[in-house]
């Protein structure tokens, strides 16, 4: 029984621009997020799980997202890239889990999409994962197709679960306890309300280096994370309702590693840090068979900046509440993670002066 | 008087898909090419000129064109790169001349640009360049604002002048003299008709290499080139009015890569092999001030292959064009350069079987 | 019983580089291909196969090798590019398969090297694909980790099988069977020999358009293709012993496309174009837990030209090899595909006046 | 007379690793840096200039510089890069100016290099701008050949004058005046003393967005900007003598754009924000005409979380140094730009308990 709260309820106001009714990437109307959590002992010590991210709620091989990614630092396994690159668009769902599970949850993930197409024989499964192998035995690769299914089973609208859940059971961030964290931000434009929200499966970071809204508590707080060197990954999902073609989103992407780096990060060696960013208003222009079709769609100059600052705003805040959601683990060999300590963090911001939103 | 005709009038049909009318890049309606050609010896050898594409009838700097890059092998001095990658637009006129005048007329074109928009403080001139320095006392310099404004003023739809002229006066190509070359080709699809044309800046290729149509002319006409080890590069400009999107157009601009190679071309190390792709209906989204808009486009998967395919065609006979209307050159210090024979290369290709053309 | 033989052994001998002695990517020292072929009709109809490709004798995981990949056109699924990308180094064998095993084989590969490197948590396994789902019933993902156990443990030095073997069981090539083929080129420089060797999975091209050695074949020897529309794709792989670096190797890797588009290709819409090159003998230098290091290299100035047209030459011939090694094959739904004619094809060149090596 | 002082001169310490010396660029052994200041109301309101970034002591074309550029939003104008991306190297000092001055400046250059260079007939310039049209009549263009060859005379090593000086003359940054900034950090790996340098051209920023050291300073000071949209670019050079190649360079370079988030840089749509990267002590391998030699390089995995680390501290104390550097200046139709008010900063970070460096 998960008694932590996110951020905002204690105050934290990242950013200026306003969350959604959830404050979750799930404010993106359609989308939904779902979790398959791995943690017990039954065969060695299990901290890992899947998460899936379901763009919209109809299918998406044939209601393609356009999309795109940008890649902060490569040391990742992700999977997926090149079509994305090339066609502009996703067409599965997007799945988050550990480094040595992508094999199972591609193969796991090829499997749904075949039973939901009837003569599919072609399909980019998008996948991306971080290493989860301090607290978990990730060389058992745990993760079977019931769990990806599961996590795909179970995705919904509304709230979602944050901290040790889904892929992000066996993280670690800063030397805490690390994994799922998410956040929206809502944009009126030309009459028009456009939501970006942002999900993050969190793995890395040397305690030294944590900022929370500008406070150095990493500098603070403790130093002594030395089992934590600072090396591993961040997934980063970016998804919005706003028509953006490809070429925008890797825009919007590359803004993705500006959240992240207002977190104190400064994407280590080790680091896979990918960021996922796709709309799902806009329709494929990839595959149509149809000649010639009209699409709708955001002029850059207008509006685009206002969504730099969404998506950097909404990044960090999700890396933030991954901090504030995760829970004390014990993993294997014995290995403890504490979660970030709550009092002592908001005391640190209280006496930096910290502005404290009413 | 140039008494060369080009490849096709010998009866060359290069590739499957019908040419336009003109067989040049000004079969793209509104399209307009020009050239100053600088071709003296007044102030040492001056063997060198710009060659100006200007996309379309209307004012490019407000009516931009989706557009995108491909670098084959970058050891070139284009310039505009970047802006063209990240808002997927060009914004001026194309500009084909010799590396040391980039400058030159990168700040022409600037001036240009700021004649032809009042109150413009931002401008991204969009440059390609070869290297004349076989023939042309490239270190001087030659090419001068009243050059590029020539051009400029001169650029016309309807034929285009090939061989040695404006950017291609000391282009050098296989070992002969090389130069500016186009083609085009016409498609219908789904009852509206488009075109594809291409211009070249040709100066590259080891004469053993040449191929046409498929014919390895180098091979038995004359292997007795040292003088020209292959480095030199190629400019290959790729127009169209279907209203593709710059993701699209990149791949267009990947397929000018492999015209290039159904010549003979291996991309040496020393080339600066760019192709530029752009379309002259697609309105830009890029700098929309407006919020929301409808853009015509087309699906990749309907039509995409065939586009490519004629982006192979028509790059790969700009080519040889360039090659069948280039004539004798003598330039600096003596060096005498030699027009492709077209006798021995037409006894060449009938000594093989070539099936002409009827 | 394949009775048919390879290119050059009719007399076919593309380039101008000399081949090396086995005219296989198994010339670079120390290279093994192992295939696990599936054909049967035992579950469903079985066209298909892993083929391995292992650097070299040493734990490659340990020995890494640096390495780039050039995507040509990006409609396919291979996996593990971005980590490439970064670290300019491969860290296992490379497998190719088709399309909807990408899971399966990702994983069996995961868990080889889990046994083969105590204590790893981390590997980016190295994988690429084409779709036989035309032959095979792909959906049903016949792959199993006995497969690419038995790939991988199969691998030798010396000739190489081609045609319908390992992943290339089930493949297309312009209108007629396809699959693996291979080839290789021998260079000396400054007193060294290097070697560099291509192998591709060949599964794409329409028929119109297959091009050997200049000679348009295609266009003559029968239209009659219409079941197959050219889609499809090509992997291929480059090897050298040269000591190039991850940039050199992208170099490298972009001329694979041009060794393709030298047959006849125009890398399709729906085609995934990938081309990986690595070096054996260039250390890793990503990895090194050690501070300072000198590696050898060569300068791109100095012979890189000619390493591109080994590159472009070796790509041509494994290709027109994959044609000439593979056998007509029945597959799912009675589909018949027929092999390509050597007889008529030879009779072709013949009346083109094509010049036959002694 | 300028009597304002750095940042660390006021007890701000940005970061955790050491600065050099002069805490600026120059502290990497070799390289100098000049400026050309074009400040005056002759002929229009002049507020320009040049800024020269020479590598080394020795010829920089013949002893080229291993190099890597980052774009994170390209809405700019810079040139040179595709060849710093084939052959990972500069060869020319690097120019910082105005827009539209990049031709003028290139041309200056390319004659400087002919002149410095006998029989010189390739060169690539290497140029990056950002738009000071709001201070400057930057239409009028007044960087002359001149101003460049004696950015380039006058360069040197040791301290480097920041601000309003240079490229920098007309810049504003966070609707404050901005300009020129640098700053430098010292690494100690295996027995061996490296340097990290960054020197910026800071034009870019909404005023409310300012974070210095963690403190938003921004959004309390005054967010009376209504005239400064927050549009503009950064360009960022990163200089070190560590022995990096061009794929570890472009690695640091990805880093610049996190020191840059750091300061509350959201990367607008209309800034051009290019990071270039380059080493001084890695002997170029691109241009080499000898066939193999050795190098001396670091493996990633040893040290380059630790370069990462300072090349995102240097960058961002580059920037608020520039900002504490630069004066009150007044320019075209009376426009004034007020500099960044040091005692009210100072105040709210006292207030935010900001802890002063001793």
């Amino acid at each position: 029984m998960n008694n932590r709260r996110r951020a905002r309820d204690y105050g934290i106001g990242l950013g200026v621009i306003p969350p959604g009714q959830y404050n979750a990437i799930t404010d993106v109307p359609g989308l939904q997020v779902g979790h398959a959590t791995i943690n017990n002992d039954d065969n060695g010590c299990a901290r890992t799980g899947v998460t899936a991210i379901i763009p919209h709620n109809k299918n998406v091989y044939k209601h393609k997202c356009a999309a795109a990614i940008h890649v902060q630092n490569g040391y990742g396994k992700a999977m997926g890239l090149a079509q994305v690159e090339e066609l502009g668009v996703i067409e599965t769902p997007i799945m988050l889990t550990n480094t040595l599970n992508i094999g199972k949850v591609a193969d796991a993930l090829i499997g749904y999409m075949l039973t939901h197409n009837e003569g599919l024989t072609s399909v980019n499964p998008l996948i991306a994962e971080c290493n989860d192998g301090k607290l978990n035995e990730i060389e058992q690769r745990y993760v079977a197709e019931q769990h990806v299914l599961q996590a795909l089973a179970t995705a919904s609208s509304g709230p979602v679960r944050e901290g040790c859940v889904g892929g992000g059971t066996g993280m670690i961030a800063f030397g805490y306890k690390g994994g799922i964290g998410t956040s929206s931000r809502v944009l009126k434009t030309a009459g028009k309300t456009y939501h970006v929200g942002a999900l993050v499966q969190a793995n890395f970071g040397k305690r030294e280096h944590l900022v929370i809204d500008g406070i150095p508590v990493g500098k603070i707080i403790d130093r002594d994370d030395q089992e934590f060197d600072g090396s591993g990954s961040i997934v980063i999902v970016v998804a919005t309702d706003a028509p953006f073609d490809s070429r925008q989103l890797k825009r919007l992407a590359r803004r993705g590693a500006m959240g992240l780096a207002r977190t104190g990060s400064i994407a280590t060696h080790g680091s896979g840090d990918f960021i996922i960013a796709f709309s799902t208003t806009r329709t494929s222009d990839a595959d149509l068979k149809g000649e010639v079709l009209a699409n709708t769609m955001i002029g850059d100059g207008a509006t685009m900046s206002s969504f730099f600052a969404a998506t950097v705003e909404a990044v960090e805040e999700a890396i933030i509440n991954a901090l504030f959601m995760a829970e004390d683990t014990i993993g294997r060999a014995g290995r403890s993670v504490e979660a970030l300590p709550l009092d002592k963090t908001l005391d640190i911001m209280k006496n930096y002066s910290y502005r404290w939103e009413k």
